[in-house]
């Protein structure tokens, strides 16, 4: 048995990278950026304008001119007209390029236009004011996003802007999820008294959609010929298999005696943990990972996020951050094992991060999950956990 | 122009019910739930075990029995045995369930076996120890999950368990994104040095995608009779019309005098904030509703998470959680509006939501949105701002 840091640093040290691919824009939402996007031109392109109204000369209003006669207008998605006579000014509108020979826009709300001529109504004007300057947030060939992050609405904004319509991004590991035992069936089929319906697995690969990884499912009979048979087509056609149940001392478990016969090493098989402690995980000499985690839901669904997401995190290149969470309530677990307390998450109107347990009937319990938003780990030293105190936290529902 | 808090009640005052629709399970993530989902059988549905090892009647043990003859083998997936005899005992799978007369699961750990007679190694044996009686999470007929609440990953296990083939889920808007200007060209073109591509419509189509909402898209030229004609089509065809530029002052800005001809009411026009000041909202006689916010991609990004967001959730009947952070340094805004600073977020180790300030090129910078996490809303009245104080802060992209 491993303690929870071990598992951690085994499994993290069996990161890939699994190369990247080029697709095209529309479909780059949710994947990863493997290349620095660089603006393709200067951003704003040009001397933008910000404000509907005119464009002057400023020497024209420092000489003492009010009042300027209208010779044109420059609307947005035009080029540039050009202003002759420094008496006179071109009528302008947002987004449109600054006239030649301008550098001061006035907006309406400080004009009087009568007569095609505009007067006005401020002393307060500044050289250069309501102009978006060409290259001002980014010059040509700079990097408006770099490399290694998810790809938001906010950066399909600025590939976009760059004329980006194909995105290097991270390739996704193929990943398959195997559910196994005699006594599951599927979703649509009424199961016998002592069956229960598959659900693990749809779990998991609902969960893999965050990252725009689509998991195949398949199952394993109670069978060690089949399950020899589909654990070697799975170990060469997949970068990961993700298994749930079959792992324990059960004598119908054959998986781990399989695994064993397919030369996958077992890098730990138990961790100091709950729920989650038979959690096993393993690698082909080839290369393809197994992650083995136990088959009730609770300890699947935690050791997903707290094992599997980190590490396909880090394969992406993506940071992962830290969140911690303050105890609301004094909470005593016994038992020698990091403890993953299900809770629920809030922001208090100080700024902290308030997690609440929500086990009202054990922690085996499905149904309190769908309440929760994360699960805070208790250090497996202590028994004694105070209200207000801070432990880290693994959120595993979008906050917001 | 009303104030932030004004802008917000008028949008919220419109929320709307959209309905509910039946769709197959596997298409259920991400949307929202519009029926409490029941337990269609006990959970667990049988007196479940826990643990591999060997079923005995605890009377047995209690009249000082210490060995079991093994008289069958009970695996997940099969009827339950029976046993006989008290002298004996049933071997036991994980997730099998409880062989009629036996009461109490003895795990593999606390056992030798020998010759096919089980003999304890512990004293230590509790009445109905690893064993999850069938009923205790849920009983038939009891709420799994309730309405009103998006399908998470977790609540898709819930789902498959109660075997929800089918779920009635909220209808989504039909919402369509209209881009204004002749400034602008589609992503794949080649921009003449006085024009710009189009990207706002892809941010809000992307973000729009959280909520599983399928935007289209459309673009208005300046030109007013085919603005009219779309804008009619639009009126017709869709619960929601989100425009971003188009509704300043301009001369080519027709939108505001055509959205008038055509009914739309108008139920405030600036919003006393930056950026998004030109926000306009208004609302067609027939239901349609009219989101126009302004060109400038950080604006229209703001308002989406600000005002549209907020309005789409409560129209889902979700909550709208608030959430807070603490200012990580001084900062100061002079205008009187509320400013809505782009902030990265992180959860310092005390648990607190920490709100550092982006903005090292201006607000109008488009690639500082890539960098940041949130918009912190700081309040009109105020001008200074300082480290350590806690503000109401709107996040856009996911945490962890």
């Amino acid at each position: 048995m491993v303690k929870v840091a071990e598992a951690e640093a085994i499994i993290q040290g069996q990161c890939r990278d699994f190369g990247a691919e080029i697709i095209p824009f529309d479909q780059a939402l949710g994947r990863v950026l493997a290349e620095d996007l660089q603006a393709d031109r200067d951003f704003p392109p040009f001397n933008r304008v910000t404000m509907d109204g005119i464009a002057i000369q400023f020497q024209a209003f420092e000489k003492g001119n009010r009042s300027f006669k209208i010779k044109a207008t420059q609307a947005a998605g035009e080029p540039a007209k050009e202003l002759q006579e420094e008496a006179d000014c071109i009528e302008i509108m947002t987004g449109a390029v600054l006239p030649q020979t301008t550098d001061t826009v006035i907006r309406y709300e400080d004009l009087e236009i009568q007569n095609g001529v505009a007067t006005l109504l401020t002393e307060n004007i500044k050289a250069g004011q309501n102009i978006h300057r060409q290259g001002k947030d980014k010059r040509q060939g700079g990097i408006v996003a770099s490399a290694n992050q998810v790809i938001t609405p906010a950066l399909m904004n600025v590939a976009a802007s760059v004329g980006a319509t194909e995105i290097k991004v991270k390739k996704l590991p193929r990943v398959v999820v195997l559910s196994t035992g005699d006594e599951l069936v599927e979703v649509h089929e009424k199961p016998q008294p002592y069956q229960i319906r598959k659900s693990n697995s749809y779990t998991i690969q609902a969960a893999l959609q965050q990252f725009k990884v689509l998991a195949e499912l398949r199952h394993l009979p109670d069978n060690p010929e089949q399950i020899r048979t589909e654990l070697l087509d799975c170990l060469k056609a997949y970068d990961v298999i993700l298994l749930s149940g079959g792992i324990s001392k059960g004598k119908f478990d054959y998986v781990p005696e399989v695994l064993s016969e397919l030369q996958v090493e077992t890098l730990f098989q138990h961790v100091q943990q709950r729920p989650g402690k038979p959690f096993w995980f393993g690698k082909h000499p080839h290369g393809a990972l197994v992650f083995a985690f136990p088959g009730n839901p609770v300890s699947t669904f935690m050791c997903l996020y707290r094992y599997f997401f980190p590490w396909l995190k880090i394969s992406f290149g993506l940071d992962t951050k830290k969140f911690f969470a303050c105890l609301s309530t004094d909470f005593t677990f016994k038992p020698e094992l990091q403890y993953f307390l299900q809770v629920k998450l809030q922001v208090s109107e100080q700024g902290k991060l308030v997690a609440e347990p929500v086990e009202g009937n054990g922690s085996g319990d499905l149904t309190n999950l769908v309440d929760a938003d994360a699960f805070l780990e208790l250090p497996a030293e202590r028994t004694h956990f105070q209200a207000g105190e801070v432990f880290r936290v693994w959120p595993f529902k979008q906050l917001f």
